[in-house]
């Protein structure tokens, strides 16, 4: 077998073999296949795209590049989520003790953040105490004891994923669904997940701006899924603005904290609620979408997702008193309101600027050098469709710095007032089980 | 300006300045921008292909990102001439003298071959004394005293073609229009020419099969020239069996000869005659294509186009003596005839297959580092709609070795004949002159 032949035969729109796909992934991965022929390639998959099968044989030979998470000493069936980005996505913090409370093993393995704040272990260390160094026979102890335990990134997983993602990124192929698709597949397979339910954000803010588009790549996920034997289901879930209300560390699990209290933003609540839900049936504690939503909101109401939570936290070093007291998280010196300039209705919030003035007081990391602020942040006091009267604020300003002056007037260019009323946007715009 | 928003931009569809270009061209050729942004960048192109603009600007950022010849020494418009390649192409060989005799200047910059025969270079080698090893003052000299010179490869011509057509070549993206044009016309402008005239086969054993993508590569290169000021003209010629009846080194020169004398093959020599008067039209020897076409015949009729090619071997050291006794060339030491297995009418010869047959005889390099033997090749006898009997010779096969099995089975296999009769094919399908 020779690449160029493979390259020519994508470039013509025929169907790769399992046999042909293998090749190319086991030889990229050990270098015999070069960037250069590997990059032509990705190109030619984003002009003529791939077929189920060749997805499914991508998403697997990925799989199979490297190391992969053997989570069968956990009892039962581990169900992972992903989200597709996003800005102040708290959802990966309430959904963990959430499902774990209704007895769903959540077997997390996560990773620090890049971007507009941390990634899931960076928020969860601004709770004193809290670590994820733990070895996996703790982390599977942990999980078939409290159903819930998270640990840092362990192994070399999908190593073909990592070295085509570099190469995509400064190539133009970023953009194209089945290698985004496999990508995302790949990952949550190697990590161990029998069943997957996918959040996947459309709108400004999102990866995938337009419906469409996120509707093409939610259907190739599940689709793959589906192929490898792995359950999968997805939500298509509003990012025209951010979710919830707090963007930062800390912030953001005061907010996880207030939803697993049934006290937390709306829009936060109900799509925990929706892919708690998929969790639950696609890990068979419940014989429907209903009856295991309902588990899940009497959780709620009963304290006992809050209580997982705080089972979750001691187990981890963590302090959780936190829960009941959450000054105790870190707390930025200053706080300061940004104040509406004229009355009307809130028509618009940017979610990327908002994101990128939640970096700018320390919130996220703009390289993989920088330090996090854990304490910083931002919480939104009104979202798209408020109505907001002048000197109102619009967002609560959390910085260690006292001059905030760029940080306000990229706030003021994130959030559009109009005079007319403004319907608030759909959250979940389509569900797909199958 | 990051090479990465370039590869997005042409991906896209959308057309690259100049600046653009000249910043792709001169990065990869330094190498600040690497093999496998650029094999993802000629991906794009395969797919989205480039306006007329992008071509011509393509085209002169390969000519200045190397040396150029400056042949203002001599005196006349140089008009250059090139094929895209077949099998038992004599057409150089001939054309050189002949122009030459009516007073276009001829300075051919040339080189060994690597495939079914050798290059021009190597074909004048079979001319006792012959050699191109002659410095470019003595070059231009000659030129000026004979209107024709030939030189080896010299100096560092278009090096950004060069790297890049070694990149297509292992990419999928080597029959791309525009890159093929581009890199025909970055090399003729570069070695020269202030005109150019293109030979495009089309046909079986031509690089481009059908007629419509020769039609296109032809329009193209057309284009190229004439917008960076370089006038161009084109004929699509017929490549569904060699061309003339000699292929192999010495072979063709004898070929050469007798076509200058007026008795060669008929589709040799009205090839000649068409690419000729173009360039005798092109560089202002004649006031019209008729007139110099008249002035070619003449000047064989007369003797003249035949001098020429004598002054030209002296000058760089041949022996003349050749043309008049063709003995003095390499001789194979054996002779085989190819005889029709049955009556009928020759219906195809595969000049792919018959070229390999050549080169199984040495009359090729198969590699670079291979020797050819410039004696051996091969002479059609009967070419595509000649009558045939069982018996009749279809092809003399000139050897240096005794069993040549394989070569005659190769050739059985190329030539079919036919029990209907079969017409002859069209020798020159389409002229572009403007």
């Amino acid at each position: 077998m020779r690449m160029v032949d493979l390259i020519e035969k994508k470039r013509d729109g025929k169907e790769l073999t399992k046999e042909e796909i293998q090749f190319i992934i086991k030889g990229y991965t050990n270098g015999e296949i070069p960037d250069y022929q590997m990059s032509a390639f990705a190109m030619a998959i984003y002009f003529q795209g791939m077929t189920e099968a060749e997805r499914a044989e991508l998403t697997m030979a990925m799989v199979h590049s490297g190391e992969t998470i053997d989570l069968s000493a956990i009892e039962g069936i581990k169900v992972d989520k992903h989200s597709t980005g996003g800005v102040g996505d708290t959802t990966t913090l309430v959904l963990g003790p959430l499902v774990a409370s209704v007895g769903v093993p959540v077997a997390k393995m996560s990773g620090r953040g890049l971007g507009h704040t941390g990634g899931t272990i960076d928020k969860l260390e601004s709770i004193p105490g809290f670590h994820v160094e733990i070895d996996k026979d703790e982390f599977i102890r942990l999980v078939n004891e409290n159903k819930i335990a998270v640990i840092g990134q362990t192994g070399n997983l999908t190593p073909a994923d990592k070295k085509l993602y570099a190469l995509r990124d400064v190539t133009g192929t970023v953009n194209s669904i089945p290698l985004i698709a496999s990508s995302i597949m790949s990952k949550k397979i190697a990590a161990g997940a029998d069943a997957i339910v996918l959040d996947v954000k459309t709108g400004a803010g999102a990866f995938m701006k337009k419906l469409v588009d996120s509707k093409e790549l939610a259907n190739a996920m599940v689709k793959i899924g589906n192929a490898v034997g792995r359950k999968t289901m997805a939500v298509i879930s509003d990012m025209s603005q951010p979710l919830g209300r707090a963007i930062g560390n800390a912030l953001e699990v005061q907010e996880a904290i207030d939803t697993l209290k049934g006290e937390g933003p709306e829009d936060l609540q109900e799509l925990c609620l929706t892919l708690g839900s998929y969790m639950v049936y696609l890990a068979k504690k419940a014989n429907s979408l209903e009856e295991a939503r309902e588990n899940l909101e009497k959780s709620i109401q009963s304290g006992k997702a809050l209580e997982a939570f705080k089972t979750f936290i001691q187990a981890q070093g963590g302090d959780p008193s936190v829960v009941d007291d959450p000054m105790k998280l870190p707390q930025a010196k200053y706080t300061f309101e940004l104040e509406a300039k004229e009355d009307g209705y809130v028509a618009e919030i940017v979610a990327d600027s908002v994101g990128t003035a939640a970096m700018w007081l320390g919130a996220g990391r703009a390289t993989k050098e920088s330090t996090i602020d854990l304490a910083v942040g931002l919480v939104l006091n009104k979202k798209i469709g408020d109505e907001v009267k002048k000197g109102e604020s619009l967002v609560t300003i959390y910085s260690n710095q006292e001059d905030i002056e760029e940080v306000k007037q990229k706030l003021y260019e994130s959030i559009a007032i109009s005079k007319e009323k403004v319907e608030r946007p759909t959250l979940i715009y389509e569900t797909i089980t199958e």
